[in-house]
């Protein structure tokens, strides 16, 4: 890290339990560029304060993570499409007061939708009904899917979510297969209570074309091992959080570094 | 400096001109004393938004600086003795989102007439009636000081300030001599209009046993230098502006560094 001095550019994350993701992304991104910035996460006592401080601070930018992306909508001046289409924001930036709020999560996932030249003319599973899966949905929609039905046990969460982008409802997934299978929920995610457990059946692995997980940690999920194993396109949830990570860099500093520089970053975010 | 991670207590200053000083001062005492704590000066763009910030985000401590030192009064929850003793605050502490204020300034003059045991019987020349002059002339009254004239050029400032603190006011040195004199003027600031000369005449300084210049950078001042070819107790405003970021310091952290680490600090403060 560079010497601290005044004139250094802040960036910030505001969560009820950050991670050092953030912190260690955008810090490797400013030293590696040259960049006179800092980066660090807060967990706010109060959430109006706090982006209060972004304005009388004059801080640059700042992520939003749960359980704030909705409360900070009403605080913002402005809100880009991409949080429109979902409600919810994670990120903010502050051009000289004006504070636009922005979701690049919606963002990243559109744009692995586009990389990964998903057809729209294919069938989709989503599973879960959280935030996440509401920038999921969202962004399948806007790209032109309508064959989707959402997995959620809880009809109340599931049926709402679905009905909201024109999709289909299930409460299990059971024998249904489709061409992309998305999971949405903590299932395979590291430290949860099922952390070894497959999202889908592998039944519907197989019927698949593309498998699609939003979990970031582990970044090899017990889906996305199955998936490569299956020789299937697979999109991990590491990949969204990585793209959803640089969307923020480059709306905070207008500059795009090299994918060699992003992947140097997102290196020194997992090793900790 | 130490790779920056979610979990650093933040530290800020308040300025409408921050200097390099105290993020330099901070840090480096962070990183002797291996605390994983970070400090960055701000030029806010809203007062009230930017305290709004200490306490929404959580920020241990800030500086206050020009202008901001009378403005701030309102916003905090306490007052110390020290930033009542001259209605002047240029230091913020949070405790758990209660806001406690202090001066600094005072207190390091306060210590160092002590540390140089001056005596409270001794005749005072104060040249100066601005914020430091009103910390200066507290801190000797509350030492019980009595024979002490503030000298300043307009009556309007000087008469006041003189009337506040029970002492005498003339415009001009003069051929005035005491045992003790002090100067709170930009003479001698380095980049001033007056860096080159002295304070007070040779005469006075002659028949003077302490010479006490509170102008900061240089360190060596005209009259400092002046001061010490005569052989006189010598005080520097370098002394004050340490001392007082050396008790901010204290404030925020509750550690007192040794001499050598202060020292060091100091010396890349110094060194830009």
């Amino acid at each position: 890290m560079p010497i601290l001095n005044k004139d250094m550019t802040l960036c910030i994350s505001l969560s009820a339990r950050p991670s050092n993701n953030g912190t260690r992304f955008h810090n490797h991104l400013y030293e590696a560029l040259g960049l006179n910035w800092i980066y660090k996460a807060f967990a706010p006592t109060d959430l109006a304060q706090a982006i209060a401080g972004v304005r009388g601070l004059g801080i640059r930018g700042c992520a939003i993570s749960m359980p704030y992306k909705e409360d900070v909508i009403a605080l913002v001046d402005r809100m880009d499409p991409s949080a429109t289409a979902i409600d919810s924001v994670n990120t903010i930036v502050n051009d000289d007061g004006v504070l636009t709020a922005y979701n690049t999560d919606y963002s990243a996932i559109a744009q692995l939708i586009e990389r990964n030249a998903l057809d729209p003319a294919s069938s989709v599973l989503l599973r879960g009904s959280g935030g996440m899966a509401k920038a999921t949905a969202a962004a399948f929609r806007d790209a032109g899917f309508t064959d989707v039905t959402i997995i959620a046990r809880t009809e109340k969460a599931g049926r709402p979510l679905a009905e909201l982008y024109g999709f289909a409802w299930a409460a299990d997934v059971g024998d249904r297969t489709a061409d992309i299978i998305v999971n949405i929920t903590p299932i395979g995610m590291a430290g949860g209570a099922e952390a070894d457990s497959l999202s889908f059946p592998e039944a519907a692995i197989d019927a698949a074309t593309t498998v699609f997980d939003v979990v970031a940690l582990p970044a090899e999920t017990p889906l996305v091992r199955a998936g490569r194993a299956a020789g299937k396109t697979v999109i991990t949830g590491a990949e969204v959080a990585t793209l959803q990570a640089l969307e923020q860099f480059v709306l905070y500093t207008g500059i795009r570094p090299s994918d060699e520089q992003v992947r140097a970053a997102e290196e020194f975010m997992r090793v900790q």
